[in-house]
């Protein structure tokens, strides 16, 4: 079962929860903004849901709390970042100012950050530069989900691809695994009990998974040594394209983990807290190419065009942000949608941490 | 039926063809290393079998013979080109040297062209930059091909995206239409005759099209208000990814067409010879994020690992250049493969043209 939960509230239970571990009170709120920025946006797979999984990181080491990200090299487009192991919301936030900064006084920045944490949607960050009027790409590595093309398991991980651009009446922002799913949505389709509905997951390379109650094979996908994992955009084999996610997947590896010197996916594990992913941050003013206001009023004319093609029948033709916006102002007057289990994750955590659960959960 | 031919001597004539059409030797040379190159490479949709479309953009005025790009605005690190409608080939090696040009002086050189004309692969120009030590990139739209998730027609162009990086024993080169498959990719079936093995064009925007006799429906893929259309990277749900194509596909318009305020996809007419293809170049130089040696050593470790990976029976695991790079030593010395129709075509510009193609064709 799935109920709605009141925005405000569950940011403050958040904020509160993360306080609790012991993060500042204003890095604790930078953490919950992010978090229910993504259930507001509809985006559930990757809200407080991600919860049970920080805490399993904060318990083992893996995010540290007292870490902070440092520049290790820098030119007027660039920098490397050693992120420290921090939390991957503060370091991300941090890491894409940079690249703001330097977008703005260059025209271009590109950062790549190492040793960071789980920054949940790359899509936040890339709206981060969109918000000040510039392009923002953001994308993450992690440890192996995507089967490369013909092989046996997992070894990429779904390094997802955020562009976002400035457009009315709202930014264009689009944020893609380079698998045909992220984890986090394998994850919430078996916690409402239901099948997959697509060849999301393969054993042995190429033999499909549907049942959700596989529970074998299915919690083996975090297993670097099962021969479980999930398709590439594109599919299994070649003929439907599989080749060219697993080549995507292989790119953002290079401006993440490969620029920085950092853990490429099949590198990071679980238990080993010296090893982390790696994300890549650029930001790009479109002055630098002509009247910004011209490029976005362009921009924005061109996508409302698409929205406006002939659609199959029972269906509409959409951008990307569009339904994320509407989310929004669903999420905001009648509350995000959070799963039960999700609620009995956080309720263990914050009663572990002796939070009061009480005040937040009326919706 | 499929034959090989001896790359020097085909390179000879494509250069001869273009210098009867009245461009210099040394950009007919150019030319021709191009379109040789990509079927040295075993990407036979994109070389001489161009050949048939080129002849028809030229006889009708889209790619001007007598045309040179210019420099439109350009900062350290970006540059807007005016292609005036010149050769693709000749607009992209051009354009992609400003990039290099700027990479190399300040770390990034981001270049958007516009009025251009179909340039052939594009991994050919992101590659020039590899060759230089440099990450290159390179984008290109096109005339509608893509149907966008839930339209009936197709929209946006095939939008390929071309990643490449310096690598051991070869460059990482990607290129990857951000439909399932490049329009080439269909005409070679067709000419093969063979029907198409999966999901690659649609009818009112759902209704998949495999028969290769199917003429009506394959041929009006060329046409703006046919309600046909290629798939996105991804298929034509949303549940087996078909929105990330899509997306990615409005990412390259917004680097090739919004930024450069040139022609969409969709404004692009095959009978207007004021409209255009746009493309963009980037160069980065890993340099500025590290030391060069280091990054492309980890790099080159990364890919033999993939390689290494066990693939399922029958199939093994390969990376981003190194079918070309295979095909290029078999073509190299055993003639690149052409197809009768495509040789046929030749035959009947070359007679046109008064070139006489008796000493070619000996393979």
């Amino acid at each position: 079962m799935t109920n709605r939960y009141d925005s405000q509230k569950m940011n403050a239970l958040v904020n509160k929860i993360y306080q609790a571990y012991g993060f500042s009170k204003e890095n604790s709120q930078k953490i919950a903004d992010a978090l229910i920025y993504t259930d507001l946006h509809g985006i559930t797979s990757h809200g407080v849901q991600r919860l049970a999984l920080y805490d399993r990181f904060i318990q083992n080491g893996k995010i540290r709390i007292d870490s902070h990200p440092e520049i290790e090299k820098e030119t007027d487009v660039s920098a490397v970042i050693d992120a420290n192991f921090g939390s991957g919301q503060l370091n991300g936030m941090y890491s894409m100012g940079v690249a703001i900064e330097k977008a703005k006084a260059h025209g271009v920045g590109i950062v790549t950050t190492k040793r960071s944490g789980h920054y949940g949607i790359a899509g936040y960050y890339a709206n981060l530069a969109a918000e000040q009027g510039l392009i923002g790409m953001s994308s993450c590595n992690s440890r192996p989900g995507m089967i490369p093309t013909n092989a046996k398991k997992a070894f990429i991980g779904t390094n997802p691809i955020a562009f976002a651009m400035p457009a009315k009446p709202h930014n264009f922002i689009f944020d893609a695994a380079t698998t045909v799913v992220p984890q986090g949505k394998i994850e919430v389709y078996r916690k409402q009990e239901k099948d997959l509905p697509a060849l999301w997951v393969a054993k042995e390379g190429n033999q499909p998974v549907y049942d959700h109650t596989d529970t074998a094979t299915l919690d083996s996908l975090r297993d670097p040594e099962a021969n479980v994992g999930i398709a590439p955009l594109g599919g299994i084999t070649e003929e439907t394209g599989g080749h060219k996610g697993y080549g995507l997947g292989i790119m953002v590896e290079v401006f993440t983990s490969i620029l920085s010197l950092g853990n490429t996916s099949a590198e990071i594990s679980a238990s080993d807290v010296e090893t982390g992913p790696c994300q890549s941050f650029i930001a790009i003013d479109p002055a630098i190419f002509g009247d910004s206001e011209k490029i976005i009023d362009k921009f924005s004319r061109y996508l409302e065009d698409l929205r406006q093609l002939t659609a199959v029948p029972g269906k509409e033709v959409y951008v990307h942000g569009d339904k994320e916006q509407l989310a929004y102002q669903d999420r905001k007057k009648n509350g995000i949608e959070i799963d039960d289990k999700t609620i009995m994750e956080i309720k263990a955590i914050a009663d572990r941490l002796h939070v009061d659960t009480q005040p937040y959960f009326v919706s």
